[in-house]
């Protein structure tokens, strides 16, 4: 992963909860450094959620402390002093206000955060803090995870090369409550926050939300995205803007696909598209009622091409009087329904040749609108009940 | 089962799917019977769905015609003209007009209805004809069923005896294309279409619509009440629809939480009590939200007490502004969560006696509002996954 200059990164192994690794993360920022960020909107969200919001709301962010095997969430009042108390140690060792700290935390909900162990380690974290940390940074912040998740791309704008690095945990709809999703973006161009702030929400828009941890709600998710400006390239006019957000495009959208690739349990990669909608909040949510069919994702698992799973979740998602005779269905290059009636050159052994794949593309057209929207997750096998009635216990 | 007088029930094997049983039942009314019905809400609604609610528009029912083994659904065109032919069949054997004949189909989706099979038994199905044939057609309308549905209530209105008997398929959220919920319900007194409407829509509203057979959206689902008059008793009061009202919601509910019990892979019975919410809507989508929770329904089949996946369920729930610390939850008689906060008199072995039951109340109280609702549904087994990736390789 290459380096963003200006941008430290740190790690310390706290022994929360995991034994011989390290459990913590700290980024450090310059002074003129912007940061945007956003979070959860599960009204449950974590203490650290509550915290680092304000504190964004309140300051230019110079420290982002991240720990691994406990959530904070579910603590109470408790839990909201535990977030302030290690805001308030790095600020102390760190010299800067406590507002200019973000706490991030993932693990298991509702124990309390042992903030001890996380204090015994702060000087070791602040010394360790370099800016070719990020490959142990990507280690550090795993729960779930199987493998590591970071990617980078340089990219020309107006004569300077810029750089993006991401970082992400998280291991698709596979326990949200221990797979919080969080990403760390970090890229060095200067930009105003106003501009920080629209381009981490449209790359989210097009990949972290389209995978479905649930739709957004986890009580801890988190995507940050920092600018340093150390290279000297300021995003200042509409076209490096556009360079820029499609750089950034690709970095969140190569993270969001690990994590859907990383699903514990998962053994396949769909896509679903939903084209030709009266809106995008329309092809969304008949994507999205299909991705999250628990029937849909068994036949997938199963290598069955029972397309009336499909249609039936087609059917029953929540949109404005759906008109069947619109409705188109394609696995992958093979046309099953056409105009709401079977497809006259459709066979079993035609779909069940796609089903057998192991990246599998749903394509459902309405023929209403010019809108679509693409939602990517996994199929739903054994070992997702496995893991899940295990867990804990 | 009650017989209901002026009430003929017959059935029949036609081999469309199964061998050695039933699988067509003929229902048969008197000419001053009223009937009323409702069907899925899904846009891919069966053939003999679109069929059977316009003729309902049409006519007076004289004959309910239903095979097991076919859905008859995502079959176009000629699936529609296959719904009319068996309409066609029996009106002409049992002398009435077409439109008077209702067809209800469940079983495989996208396979043609075998007519002709159909067409070889209608004379036999005639003759079957008797009115103490409720528990046969109780056995004829299963498909992954694995016991028959059936109930039977009497109850005095103003001097009379009335009988309210009904009869359900289903077998909870597995495999909603092949468990359609069917439910036919059949009283002796002689009441308006318009209250008949009125009554069934209610009974349904606290019962079949309870349970989480994925939202009342399987291609064929429908739930049918008829009444032969035969009783002499007439419900032209509000007092007699009061009590006419009670006995059809205890029936259905008998009905529908039957299907829930016969859930293949369910293991628990779960029922999730929404309180104190600002209105039903608001009850009720938390309520779905809970019940439909993969994490949640996980936990419950690994009798873990793991309130933290509950949480974040309520929390990502589709409603205005949930304020967190209005949230109580209990498990049973034990409170885990007061205010949003972790009762203090909580213990996970308090969690632990109450999650090892075979039937769990979840009751989360929003405290903002006067309404409330209640949700049955089932945990989430390795059988879950077994069937439904099994079926039909």
């Amino acid at each position: 992963l290459s380096k963003i200059e200006g941008v430290g990164v740190g790690t310390a192994a706290a022994g929360i909860r995991y034994r011989d690794r390290d459990d913590l993360v700290l980024f450090a920022l310059p002074a003129e450094a912007t940061t945007s960020a956003v979070f959860t909107r599960n009204a449950f969200c974590a203490a650290p959620v509550v915290v680092a919001r304000e504190h964004l709301r309140q300051a230019l962010p110079r420290f982002l402390l991240v720990n691994a095997g406990n959530a904070n969430a579910g603590t109470g009042t408790a839990g909201m002093e535990a977030a302030q108390r290690t805001c308030a140690l790095i600020a102390e060792t760190g010299g800067c206000r406590f507002e200019q700290v973000l706490p991030f935390s993932t693990g298991v909900i509702g124990m309390a955060l042992p903030v001890e162990k996380i204090a015994a380690k702060v000087p070791e974290l602040m010394a360790s803090l370099a800016e070719d940390g990020w490959m142990r940074a990507a280690r550090a912040i795993m729960t779930t995870d199987t493998v590591m998740k970071g990617v980078s791309r340089q990219v020309h704008i107006a004569g300077s090369i810029i750089t993006v690095t991401g970082i992400a945990k998280g291991s698709g709809m596979i326990r949200p409550d221990m797979a919080t999703m969080l990403a760390y973006v970090a890229t060095d161009v200067s930009v105003a926050r106003a501009t920080l702030d629209s381009c981490l929400q449209k790359a989210v828009a097009e990949s972290f939300n389209c995978i479905t941890v649930d739709g957004d709600t986890s009580t801890n998710d988190a995507c940050v995205l920092m600018a340093s400006g150390a290279s000297g390239c300021v995003i200042d006019s509409a076209e490096k803007e556009a360079v820029f957000q499609q750089v950034l495009n690709d970095v969140c959208r190569y993270l969001a696909q690990a994590i859907i690739r990383d699903g514990e349990g998962a053994t396949k990669f769909i896509s679903i598209i939903v084209e030709q909608a009266r809106d995008l909040e329309e092809a969304r949510e008949v994507a999205f009622t299909v991705a999250h069919s628990p029937l849909v994702k068994t036949a997938l698992f199963a290598s069955d091409p029972n397309w009336g799973r499909i249609l039936a979740a087609v059917g029953r998602a929540p949109i404005d009087k759906l008109d069947i005779h619109g409705v188109n269905l394609f696995l992958d290059e093979v046309c099953v329904i056409r105009g709401g009636e079977p497809a006259a050159e459709y066979s079993e052994e035609k779909g069940q040749a796609v089903l057998s794949r192991e990246e599998i593309t749903i394509r459902i057209s309405l023929q209403r609108g010019e809108f679509s929207a693409t939602v990517w997750t996994t199929d739903f096998s054994y070992d997702y009940v496995r893991i899940n009635a295990d867990y804990r216990s």
